[in-house]
């Protein structure tokens, strides 16, 4: 997905956001907006929008001299998750069909996204889980996951935030793990999961975990390193989480299947779902226009 | 008031409502959005927000090579406000109090604002007509206005949008005429009401109507006629409308009652209200920190 105008002022707002949160000076806030302005000034349209997020927020962490502005919130938030952890686990357990009730909850810790809300509670949380238990299946093509995930034998999971990837392991658990690859960032940007928080949450004791080399909110190829493009390039499958993956992704042409949950109006109206809708979809699908 | 980093984002917003309003042509609205991040790396945050509003429709005009891009949206709304006219006369006179119903219905014209809103239906416009005729009085200080008005020699009305101005026409027939001179703009910006639209509404008819030579959404003395500043200068009350004149006249030391629907989070914060409140205040009140 290329960037939209409609991406343009968000931007400007993910960027004071950003600000906002690493630093109280007021002077540090104009400056970082008004070089984000510079920036649009020289934007090249046909990027993916993980491209202009990765520079605001290496912007964001030089001008206010922090590595990691998010460490707190991911921290707290793969707590939370992990609180819930099995609890989540006897629900799917209990579940009809095991495999779309992990997915429904994956997709519920996609809403633990600072790139898109500048403040979340954890009962907004446990709130999203409730709703994306009962929500209709309108966007989510379980069976041709179950399918292609069965007759792939090297799947990588793109993994997108920390709490988040605490529900990605839910359902990793319920595929078959020894196929499985997560990928998570190379280096901290907003609350996207790094190794740090694979290993607080105890990934890679069910499955191999790699990072991609990479600081951009989503997966820019030109971005990672050269041993994660192998990888990528090997895999006959790849599950990509999250807004940023799909908006890098969704124009390539691989065996991906998307999941996410739809916050973003412009994301929306590209995939050709509602906002607040729950996606799992292969991109030869919305290609095809069934969506 | 200045402008606020949280202006900066719907800065972008706006001039891409305007530049998709004037051209379907995405080339242009490609190019106003990246001129508009020209101007605000460079902006002087200092100035009142109608200054960057009053560039970014500049723009837009030129750039789509437009005089007057809401002429028509400007002729619609003030033939429907006028066919209600009648109707809300009758109801301001069946009213107990007939200042404040007047009050009421010029605040709900002040909907009308396609700076704040990109789209508006005829019928949102008499919703909120009927809601601002019974919506709690928490910011409107009435009893003020008109000890501001019976004691006041020469008052300048300083009208916001079109339609809106037959709203105007309605609480301005329940003052005293003859101390009032309304004032439109010099030139079109947005659907900013003009000598035009005052002249299709009627209000030459009733009062004295003058325009401020001057393209800026509310009223930037510094880029006024000097014979409107003149004017400015020897009236002893202002009655200013809408949002842009609060922004761009909120810091003056002058005998000014405010009066507007809070559309825009910014303002209702600068203010020290809620968004949707309706306002009338004397600027001295808010400097004192009554609201």
């Amino acid at each position: 997905m290329h960037i939209y105008l409609d991406c343009v002022p968000c931007f400007i707002r993910q960027a004071l956001d950003a600000a906002r949160h690493v630093t109280d000076d007021e002077l540090v806030h104009e400056m970082i907006v008004r070089k984000v302005a510079e920036l649009i000034a020289e934007l090249d349209m046909t990027n993916p929008p993980p491209v202009m997020g990765q520079r605001i927020h290496r912007l964001v962490r030089e001008m206010a001299n922090v590595e990691d502005p998010y460490h707190h919130f991911k921290q707290r938030f793969n707590d939370a998750a992990l609180s819930r952890y099995s609890n989540l686990r006897e629900i799917i357990a209990d579940s009809a069909n095991h495999i779309e009730t992990a997915v429904r909850i994956a997709i519920a810790g996609n809403i633990i996204d600072f790139g898109v809300k500048s403040k979340l509670e954890e009962s907004e949380l446990f709130e999203t889980i409730k709703q994306c238990l009962i929500q209709e299946n309108t966007g989510m093509q379980i069976k041709e996951f179950i399918e292609a995930v069965n007759k792939a034998e090297d799947i990588l999971y793109l993994a997108d935030n920390a709490g988040e990837i605490v529900f990605d392991r839910l359902l990793i658990e319920q595929l078959p793990v020894e196929k499985i690859t997560v990928v998570v960032k190379g280096r901290p940007v907003i609350n996207d999961a790094t190794m740090e928080d694979a290993i607080r949450t105890g990934l890679p004791q069910i499955t191999d975990v790699i990072d991609n080399g990479s600081d951009a909110p989503g997966t820019i190829l030109e971005s990672c390193s050269q041993s994660f493009r192998n990888r990528f390039e090997k895999a006959d499958m790849v599950i990509a989480k999250g807004q940023g993956n799909y908006e890098s992704l969704s124009n390539l042409d691989k065996n991906i299947f998307f999941m996410l949950k739809a916050k973003c109006p412009v994301i929306a109206s590209d995939i050709g779902c509602k906002v607040g809708e729950m996606v799992l979809l292969h991109n030869n699908s919305f290609r095809k226009g069934r969506l």
